[in-house]
């Protein structure tokens, strides 16, 4: 047993707590707020409120809106660029996963010279090590999905050369990070459940990763357990800010679990799916995906399968030793039911049968990586095999 | 549900990895490296591998070894003014509890002007906040008791008028703290299991303070189960490389209980006990408190007793309903069976029963805080009873 823990992220987690802003220590004067080129942070008023609470506290702001739901480098540049001009001394990324991650990025570039690709590792990524501390960052999440709050990590698309590749260093950890379920409740039920179910696999594929350690496992299992128990009411109804406040807490345990184990080969293939098919969101391809790709390792990882059933409510004990494991494919397919996303289907997106060799390579080259992450390493048949039996 | 979570400290854990000290990014230059008064850093050669590990690393180094058990103001002082002569830049807590305390408040005394004490809330402290970020601490654990490497906490006894007060801040967090069971290896059994009970119960009280989080039950909940599992295989053979590093990950948990939740009024009367018999070993006074203390709690936390008592392996669903709080004792009791600490009583220790009503008070006038933090508020009399039950 030996492993790194550091989380250093201060998160401030609970209904109203977006309050605090106003007198919690903030990193700086003057604040780069990035937000997501839509219009919901204007609409729900989440923006004019983050801009009354920052001036309440003394830090003057300004908004950079042009964030995609696949943020992309010429945005971080740009995002960049204002903050370097205007001489502010911190981010806040206030949104989905997008608009944070994207704050993150852009922190780095407000300091650093050159070009973000210079810094990034794979593809026609230039591999150079980051030189000067970034900005400090503060995140304030509205989605309950991608756990960046508590993660180093940000993922940036390059538009001209279609490469989306994640980045993470110990300063793009949020120095302070919001967790407010308030500001969750608008969000759709099918969006919510696409979220809840990343959040979920994000703990999944952590806790059966073999880079797991002890305390990813503490807070997978609990993320687990806590999406199972809610996810549902959240999608049934928005307003239930008990479940929200749980799912959001799942989501920032999942967050944890990302500082402190990994993502697994699922996340590539669902990567290749959405490189090919950008209109499929990434949990909904999340969830076409997992009966196939957890059923391929049930028995391969089975002590932990049985954990993870466990944490979702199934009566394990009572199951024969040998269809134990498969109790937590039972559970997941209980909750995709109660989500109501079990109609999604690959055709619906538009993703044709024979594309699946050519994505299941695709994973494999862009996100080999995390195939390495697996307790069973995959073979291209096999990769194609789990897509296969996931598409219908 | 509402908390706020920070731990920033990077925690390197697991066998062997104190050598990653000559490769780790500290933060400075010049160490002082704070150790006990005693002989064992050195007779064990810690501090020589130490010294020549932060030389490798290009850091100097110079050695403050007069740290009682029980540190004691002049020495934080007098630590903090070799630190500011010298030039250090940070501060290595290597050893138990006592030098990694003594490290953390000798790290804010070698900035910060005037006394410790005037930086002190309490008793006959000043209550001034401190002004100055403190010297960055590095904490190497050599015993599984405390948790301090994973928490800001530093207690600390002013000689002349007898106070033991807590004191902590965000700087009081180590920036890096090192866990290697190996260093625990030489800790004699009845000391193993002194400080091992010490660790659960800053977990079981965190468990059960009325400000646990969700967080702190998850560390809470596996570091109680990491100790019934692995602390009577620490104290029967001491060479148990794997009880070991299970029982110092459950005391870096308690730790981070520590920085998420409090103790409760348990550790108030302990330390009232040794205040007045000052040769009485903290986790020994634990001991013999806790049968009586929890057995008062039982009706009172139901469900989190019944949480502990699975976390320790009792089989509790069989009990019927009303029993199943009770087996957490019977957990406890034989816990403290098979670490060979049955036999523990206050009158070995010179602890008079007609001392009790004074020793409640004591606990209640210096550590009132911790009373109302549990989940029943204790009267005097409660207070004095549970002290009561517990002697023999
Ligand atoms: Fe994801
Ligand atoms: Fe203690």
């Amino acid at each position: 047993m030996d492993f790194q823990y550091f989380i250093p992220t201060k998160i401030l987690f609970g209904p109203g707590k977006l309050n605090e802003l106003s007198k919690v220590k903030l990193p700086g004067t003057k604040a780069l707020i990035v937000i997501s080129g839509g219009n919901s942070m204007r609409k729900y008023g989440y923006l004019d409120k983050v801009q009354c609470l920052l001036k309440e506290n003394g830090v003057q702001s300004l908004v950079f809106d042009k964030i995609l739901p696949n943020p992309v480098l010429s945005s971080v540049m740009e995002g960049a660029s204002i903050a370097k001009r205007e001489c502010c001394d911190f981010v806040v990324g206030l949104g989905g996963g997008s608009s944070i991650d994207a704050a993150k990025s852009i922190a780095v570039m407000a300091i650093n010279p050159g070009n973000y690709w210079d810094y990034i590792s794979g593809g026609s990524g230039g591999n150079k090590p980051v030189s000067k501390k970034a900005l400090p960052i503060v995140a304030i999440t509205t989605t309950a999905g991608t756990g960046t709050e508590a993660d180093p990590w940000t993922v940036i698309t390059k538009e001209d050369t279609n490469e989306k590749i994640g980045f993470g260093i110990e300063d793009t950890f949020p120095i302070l990070s919001i967790v407010d379920p308030e500001l969750m409740t608008s969000i759709p039920p099918h969006l919510t459940a696409y979220q809840g179910f990343d959040a979920l696999f994000h703990a999944t594929e952590g806790y059966i990763a073999n880079i797991s350690t002890p305390l990813s496992d503490i807070f997978a299992l609990k993320s687990i357990e806590l999406i199972s128990q809610n996810l549902s009411k959240a999608v049934k109804n928005g307003e239930n800010i008990t479940a929200r406040t749980n799912v959001a807490l799942a989501n920032t345990l999942s967050g944890m679990v990302e500082s402190t184990s990994s993502c697994t080969s699922e996340h590539s293939m669902e990567h290749a799916l959405s490189a090919y098919h950008p209109e499929l969101p990434h949990g909904a391809g999340l969830i076409m995906l997992c009966e196939s790709y957890y059923s391929f390792f049930e028995d391969k990882v089975a002590e932990k399968f049985i954990d993870m059933a466990k944490a979702m409510g199934e009566d394990v004990d009572s199951l024969p030793e040998h269809k134990r494991p498969h109790s937590f494919i039972t559970a997941l397919k209980k909750l995709i039911k109660n989500c109501n996303v079990e109609a999604l289907k690959m055709s619906d997106f538009g993703i044709k049968e024979d594309e699946i060799p050519k994505i299941a390579e695709n994973a494999r080259n862009t996100m080999g990586g995390l195939f390495t992450l697996d307790r069973y390493t995959l073979s291209l048949d096999e990769t194609i095999e789990i897509i296969k039996n996931a598409y219908k």
